[in-house]
């Protein structure tokens, strides 16, 4: 089974077995296989599509390539949020330590923002000190006493997926949906989860920009995860605007602690309801609740009393955070970042927004990185006072700029006016939850 | 237009704009593209297909990426023959010098020997001191002198190529006509020729196993010289056996001087009535003679006449090789080689010869190359006594293996077994020529 041979195979639409699956991957894993023949492979896969037999065994081998973490001494059940990344998407920090509340444990494995879109961890390191840097062990440690660990995939689990996300990224091979569940769902299963929940993002924002391909990424999830016993459940949720109030790193922490304090403003109201629909349907899978009505008061109720934010706060803590961030939220937000107000040029209705727009100028302020290896300012960003649909006079703000110096302000406000549109007619309300899938 | 755009644009199926060819080509010869985004964009290209447009901008854009051949000041017309490459295909041998004889300038740019098939330029090395390594300057002398010259692509020919081909071999992409016809014509209209007879191969020798496929290729090698000016015609032969009688570098010379000696043996009857059908169309299409009829009885007359052979002698001392080969063609079979017959086991009709594995067994005795750094050992082959058709008792010589160590004999008559099927009915006899593609 040598690369030739399983380059010909797949460019000619013929269907693999598992173990040449297997060699494939074997032969990222240790480098026998030649970039340019990983790439040709790859395309071909893109092009022809993988069966749903082809589908597993290569998040089998995926997933084999390296080490899986095991939580079996942990008596809690297991359980995890993934979402496919989007714009101002930063309910993560809010359904870690709300999960964790209620009683499940989260190994929540996360990453880096690449391009228009933000990264968990580039969040929590907008905290001082805050250490995504766990071991296997620490990951555990930290899960035992505070019930959910935040961190970066660490080099022993799934090796083959940074090469290939490397690859796909740079030869243009991102969105196939078959690749796309290979590296999700490797990296999920490698956490030992008895439960996990899938949030699929759709909309100008969103990898996938139509319903129609989120529907079958998000089919394609679920299949694979309960394929490998672990009760999936996938939400295919709007990203035709950015989530909640604010994009950018700390003001993203920023908001979601205004809401662990019950200090919740109206522009954040989405990021709580995605933050506990997504966490109620955990502890529904988990048998923690018995449905999602019920899981969801319990969420709400645990978010109203503190529990969410005290969880938080035992985290920051014990991942070397400086936890003061939890009484003093305002200390998240810079002194010397100038806040530029970003005006309506008529009247009108907003009738769209090119998300991945606002992504993209929030990027060019230095809040997220076009190459993997840029650097991150942590404080810029853009809060969205208007939403979609939302009445505007010409002169009002629809949001303000969070820069570093008032030089940027000219260039990014042309990338936003761009990106938002201002019509006469108002638009149809966005569901926030479009459709479950299970 | 950066190799990302480039790649997802023909991931997803759409058509390249000459620009966007060119930007390709040009990211291939210049290294700007990563050999693993080349494969990316080849595997799309070879799965999804070139149309008409995009395959001339190809070859115009791979033949502009290097510096092209003026042979203005030649007042012959220019032409050359061109093979898909086979088992024994050694009319370029011939046809270079019978064509010269009759008035035609031929240069003729070959390749070498990989897998199965043999090259050109390794039949001629095996020559005493025949230097195929030319510059520009050094083929125009030839041709002026003998009417043609037969060397190696200089480096500064389609640079392109060498890599796209390389990448296309070693990640499983060389059976693509776009990428055949592009890799093919960039080289030959950088020849700048007036005519171009092209010999597609089919069968079990060729890379173009079936009619259906070899026919698709011939189309469009045709279209593609044609829309460029160049008045092309191709022919569809068979190469469901080794042409002619031998297989082997030096074997391969050796046959082509008893032929044009006059001292030709029936086995060897294939190879002159092919050299003389494309060198005739050559004379047809650059207008030397008026029909096929006239243009094969010319051909024959040159041969017979020993013109052709001196035409080569003369060649052979302008290319630094030793002339006498041309008297005594028996100096070039060494005396210390090893002659095995290879034995039919039972009684009955040759039906079946797997012509890939014939030239696969002289490439294991060291006669042709695995990878393009192995070297060659001119002096080993096979010869072919039995051909398709021929009846065969038991313990008769089907052919006998030129070897260098008789420990060699067992492996490589076990390879010919496998690729020689005795059977009880005398098969169809397949024609040479199958269809002409003008």
């Amino acid at each position: 089974m040598n690369p030739q041979d399983l380059i010909r195979k797949k460019r000619d639409g013929a269907r693999f077995s598992d173990a040449e699956i297997g060699a494939f991957i074997t032969g990222v894993s240790d480098g026998s296989w030649a970039d340019y023949q990983i790439t040709a492979l790859v395309m071909a896969m893109f092009i022809h599509g993988l069966n749903q037999s082809e589908q597993n065994a290569l998040v089998k081998s995926m997933l084999e390539s390296g080490e899986v973490l095991d939580f079996s001494d942990i008596d809690a059940p297991k359980a995890d949020k993934h979402s496919t990344g989007g714009v101002g998407d930063k309910t993560s920090l809010i359904i870690a330590p709300l999960a964790a509340a209620c009683g499940v444990a989260v190994p929540m494995i996360s990453g880096r923002g690449l391009g228009h879109t933000g990264g968990t961890l580039d969040k929590l390191e907008s905290i001082e000190g805050y250490n995504v840097r766990l071991t296997k062990a620490q990951i555990k440690q930290t899960i035992k006493k505070c019930g959910f660990a935040l961190a970066g995939q660490t080099n022993s689990l799934v090796p083959a997926d940074k090469k290939l996300y490397a690859l796909r990224d740079a030869a243009s091979m991102v969105e196939s949906v078959p690749l796309i569940v290979g590296s999700i769902m490797s990296k999920k299963l490698a956490e030992g989860l008895d439960a996990l929940v899938l949030d699929v993002k759709t909309g100008t924002g969103a990898f996938m920009e139509n319903l129609w391909d989120a529907q079958g990424l998000a089919k394609a999830l679920v299949k694979t995860g309960n394929d490998f016993g672990v009760r999936t459940e996938a939400l295919i949720t709007d990203m035709s605007q950015p989530l909640g109030k604010y994009v950018g790193n700390a003001l993203e922490v920023y908001e979601c602690l205004k809401i662990m304090r019950g200090e919740m403003e109206e522009a954040m109201q989405p990021t709580l309801d995605l933050s506990i629909e997504l966490t109620a349907r955990m502890l529904v899978l988990t048998g923690i609740s018995k449905d999602v009505e019920e899981a969801s008061a319990i969420c709400l109720k645990k978010i109203q009393d503190g529990s969410a934010l005290e969880k938080f706060h035992q985290n920051v803590e014990l991942q070397k955070g400086n936890p003061s961030i939890c009484d003093n939220p305002e200390t998240l937000l810079e002194k010397k970042i100038s806040q530029i107000p970003f005006i309506a040029e008529k009247d009108g209705f907003i009738t769209e927004i090119d998300t991945r727009g606002v992504g993209g100028a929030v990027c060019a302020l230095g809040g997220g990185r076009m190459q993997v290896k840029d650097t991150i300012d942590y404080a810029v960003g853009f809060s969205c006072a208007k939403k979609l649909g939302d009445a505007v006079r010409k002169g009002e703000e629809i949001g303000t700029i969070f820069c570093r110096r008032k030089s940027q302000a000219d260039a990014i406000s042309e990338k936003l006016r761009n990106a938002y549109k201002i019509g006469v007619e108002k638009p149809q309300n966005s569901e926030l939850v479009k459709e479950i899938i299970s």
